[in-house]
């Protein structure tokens, strides 16, 4: 292989996350190693975006992505080279950082295939587009860098390719045509309530309660008005309210996310919400409703079969039949399609396998194997730990193979 | 009256409060008016506390004590003296500051009476001992000043004299004799579950799920398990977990705050929370078993009633009979009593009505004034404002009358 | 003493209970006895009630009273006189039955009284008017028995007596001047829903979670409404809904009982419970709003305090003073107070202590006693029974000397 | 068509109802017909099971299936042939009666095609196994004439066949090879508190809030514990505690019906049940553990894929393709695959649709239709109502068809 350090560079870049739409240490270090290996490179795409051009000769315009932000989460992984990184937060919050998403991973693998296809011409044709994006996790980035006019600036792609880490065991892919990452929405509620002495609840109107006896009923979206063979998940990621222990706090925040396969389910538990915070807080006699704010708003991403029929093609040469398999469809979302929804093509996203091998003794089959990852850190973990190989030679390996098999592709 | 201009003092406190065993630059403001007044002033008592002492001749030793701290609350008051102040708080978070306790009244007066003793040591005799106390919100304060020598540098006092602003309508006195402030006790909790994407709860253990449920089923401690003619309140003053829509936390974080009036009732108390915060994390499949952390204990305040009959007999000479009232237990809490148990001699703390008396419109007597005031903003409130006169002065004269009372007492 | 067989005329009663407005066995046997003591008898006075009659003289006419009815609930204590008697309820519904608040107590010491006052007419002199009252568990037998012509009937009573047994030592009396019972409200909540496939919880909207959410909202009531220093209890005795686990019903059926010592926290706690019913039925996204219907009323019970004097001096001759106690006030609540009321009269009602004092070993004084009583099996509980004696012989002794000490009173 | 009066039988059929092994008059009902059209009947096998046999040369032998019993649901329809039948379920209580699962259409339909079958013998060969099987609510028919000896009496059948009505349009067919029903399992749970006076609380455990508690913590199984795309509902049917407004109850009873498609998710969902039952009652300090009982436990009914295809092949003949259609895995659970398991057979189990075709306009493929079904009454709704026809003749015609079509298939 090339000259690029991969498990240097990943353990740098996961020792030195950075927020959304704040990755400039890791953009920089992007551009300076796509320079190295020739690419035109442009910054500050989209705020922090970097997009990296390398022509060879006539044939498609392969668009490979890979995103950079991270998130405020504290890393417990007790790795030598744990993050300890900290930063503040839109709200002004200081705020722990951790790549517990695997972007890191994203990156790295997305340079190492920068080199590798830079390095060797002769396996692949045309141009390739290769962007590191921003602010995945809140959404913003993929639609910041098109109205910073991605595609009058660098040209239509004709595919979009790119892949995410996962608890699969390292080695393996899943590929999958058709709705494969979930549409999320996350909601911003503000509960109101009256604010005043701990020991005179009588005088005031408890936030604290109001938000406890929401949460447990937006429990109820999913358990009870969601049909049993439809997907949708509901979280509140972040419930905060009050500082201290004797005042009984204003008000209460939620922050919600969503995830649904089907836009029925999705109109009816958007409105559940609604009618169940509402409800909440007239039963709590709120002294003014909830302010409920939608934050962002992904649609579903959907595989396009006959791109997953070529490139699944390419994986199982590259890999054996026995490591590529259809994870089903999962409840993870993703703005990598906005790049292929605008300009209308095709879009190919895979999952990396980054789990450790071994702890899948005994799984026959991915059926087995997404059992046993039910118990290992997951993404968004302060566990999540990915380990470094295979899963960087072949998250390289696969972006590189992508791109070598879209170009050799014939209609 | 003297040179203090009362309004004046009231509102730079108001405009500039100081957290817990931060208060710097209250304390040095007193300190400085102490001087001039012709007191014996020593600083940095427990911390930030000041004590000022002043003999005249023979007599009993009377401490007339007022707390200095505010609290971490965000003023909604739209005064133009309302604080916008910020500080850093114990956890390193940067917190807004507010007096919503009414502690700048306190000092106001115990300054505003530090002055008109001084003034006239006609009317009174023997030693003030005016303690301007840090952190009675945390429940450190008191204890802190004892614990740096208190008795031994000061003398120990033959009574222990002060008052609470409170939304009663100013003009008023709150006294009772007997049990007249509640204990407290704090405790903060940590639930643990196990975090991960907002996506793949059932890789997760959701700790704000827990906490939701945890935070409901505590309201059963008062609504099943206490007496109805018994006293308790369990507030929940903080709940904090997680920070981002789509991820979900390792850990909930509960600030609680105990209110009671018996022993059995607190042991009960206390045992049921425990309980519950266990019950609830094993039924949600925790991975350990929460934490369960007392911050604050302070007993009940118990007003000597022998020395109740004294000071109440000259606040209705002072204020006639019909100011003066048995405001029945409360259930704020205060620290002031340790100085009392400390030296083994007793109590005498009242409430000062601080609510604009209009608001009063139609109450007859204490029973119906303390219903109206269920609707005014309590102390803790971001909108707590009492109004500057006849607070004050009635805060002023009350002081002053306990002293002269006292003193003048022939047993 | 007299012919009556005590102990053998409760164990009778007891084995023997009849729900509300159903004892016409508890009436026959009273009546019978009465007429044979030389009462002149009225059966079937407002449905069931019995009241007896007997002149002695010029001077006060004095009502004695003892309710009759039993409970729907289901014997557990295991005693040789247990009842296993069944009836069918207001509903329809087939129920156990059983005395499980001591009325056959009542009954039986009023009898026992009866007896000892007509067997010797020296001690006393004025009117007797035994009253032995149906339904004071659902709130309608007093009421009955003015509305059918009590007074006009019977004559207008100078004082109302009479006693509860409790879960206090068997030989203490607990007298209390001032508000003694609390207020009771009872309501009967029907939540809607719509029932449907357990299967298909998506077409419906389910009534067993909307009850539970409703109960448990509930419970904020009194942890967070009602001030620390007041009494309110909020009890749902019962939630109904659906017969089949698979089958999602429609609705779902509370009843409610509230028990307060205040106007004002009386009409708070009815309004929270309206605005809490109605907001967590918006949540649910239920059909149509619950029905929330009032099904029974009773005031506060306050005992004259002059009346209580009198009464109490006459107990303190009888028992010692180490036997009679003021409990505190109770929140038991009771419907012989509409006999005073509506007669404009006096009214002394006590508590009996009726458990075995062995349990009370340690106790040095009533509130240590109340709070050994809180573990024991209390009124309404399937344990409840009270040691036979001295329970049966201090009931009688507190009513005859109660109408002795009434009658030879001077005002 | 023949004789019998379809659209009279099922009214007469929906009028009497009868609950689970009660079935007499629904089995005599159709042992007649049965004998009418010259099958060799057997009644009274696995209780109130009726099994009709009709030979016709060599040939397979069939079974054709209908279930015979009712629900504990009070109709609400209107109809003129609505049910107010009650009777006296297991336990004991008195409960109304409704063919709200739709039973009554299969035992119609199968009558219909019974009597088709026996009148035209030239279109089919072999043997017809007619099951009237009693029971199919409780889980225990099916299971009940396989014990009574099935096989070794009546013959090993070759397939197994049958149908369900459902809120699909009626003339719909669908059919789905593979896992097709799901698996269902009930529990019993019985929740201990300690009863006792509505006023004392404090002397109780309230069972009632107890399970409120219980019930909406259950919620979190479904919205937590299961992947987003794998299929479980958990559903507590009734909820019963208490029968007075005073008086606390000892216990609550509620009755949980769990579906899924996995083995591991069900096994999680009932560890998942059985933690939060015990945790909720742990944080209730209930004095003695919680009972969990199994009441019901069906396997999945998984449709042969081959057999299948040749009924499917005679349905696509018999209504057209637009008519037959792949509804997806149902959260509905069957006990007719006992029949072919216990046989090792294929089994081939239709829905038939039932609502009024009207309702669906506008619906463009099955995935609309059923979103519009959500919003009619479901099965076991109080409401539920198939119209008469088409569905009866669909019906009679689906089962004619489905035997005809297996009889004349050539492996």
């Amino acid at each position: 292989m090339g000259s690029l350090d991969l498990a240097g560079t990943y353990r740098d870049l996961h020792a030195h996350p950075e927020l959304s739409l704040q990755e400039t240490r890791t953009a920089a270090l992007a551009a300076g190693y796509l320079r190295a290996f020739g690419y035109a490179v442009t910054e500050n795409v989209g705020g922090t975006g970097v997009v990296a051009v390398l022509r060879n000769g006539p044939g498609p315009t392969m668009l490979l992505r890979a995103d950079m932000d991270a998130l405020p989460v504290e890393e417990k992984t007790g790795l030598p080279y744990a993050s300890t990184a900290r930063a503040t937060d839109d709200l002004g919050n200081d705020v722990p950082v951790m790549h517990a998403c695997g972007h890191d991973v994203h990156v790295t693998c997305l340079l190492g295939a920068a080199e590798a296809l830079a390095a060797d011409t002769s396996t692949w044709r045309g141009t390739l587009q290769l962007v590191f994006q921003p602010a995945e996790e809140t959404g913003d980035g993929a639609r910041a860098m098109l109205d910073d006019g991605f595609h009058d600036r660098f040209g239509r792609p004709e595919v979009v390719l790119g892949q995410h880490v996962s608890p699969l065991p390292a080695g393996m892919i899943g590929l999958r045509a058709g709705p494969s990452f979930a549409a999320a929405d996350s909601l911003r509620v503000v509960l109101h309530g009256r604010g005043g002495h701990g020991s005179r609840p009588e005088a005031c109107v408890d936030p604290v309660v109001m938000a406890a006896a929401t949460v447990l009923r937006l429990q109820t979206v999913v358990s009870r008005e969601v049909p049993g063979g439809e997907t949708a998940v509901l979280t509140i990621g972040a419930l905060n309210a009050g500082t201290k222990d004797n005042v009984i706090p204003d008000d209460a925040v939620l922050l919600l996310n969503i995830r649904t396969y089907d836009d029925d389910v999705r109109a009816h538990v958007m409105g559940a919400v609604e009618r169940i915070v509402n409800g909440e807080a007239a039963a709590a006699g709120a002294p003014r409703p909830p302010e409920i704010e939608p934050t962002l708003s992904f649609p579903m991403l959907v595989n396009d079969a006959a791109a997953v029929e070529v490139i699944g093609r390419g994986f199982t040469e590259e890999f054996g039949a026995g490591a590529v398999a259809d994870p089903g469809p999962v409840t993870g979302s993703e703005d990598v399609g906005f790049f292929a929804t605008a300009a209308g093509v095709p879009c190919v996203y895979w999952l990396l396998g980054g789990a450790d091998p071994k702890a899948f003794a005994g799984a026959t089959d991915l059926a087995s194997a997404k059992k046993i990852a039910l118990s290992l850190p997951s993404n968004h973990s302060p566990l999540f730990a990915p380990v470094i190989e295979p899963t960087l030679q072949v998250g390289v390996a696969a972006l590189v193979r992508a791109a070598r098999t879209w170009s050799a592709r014939t209609d």
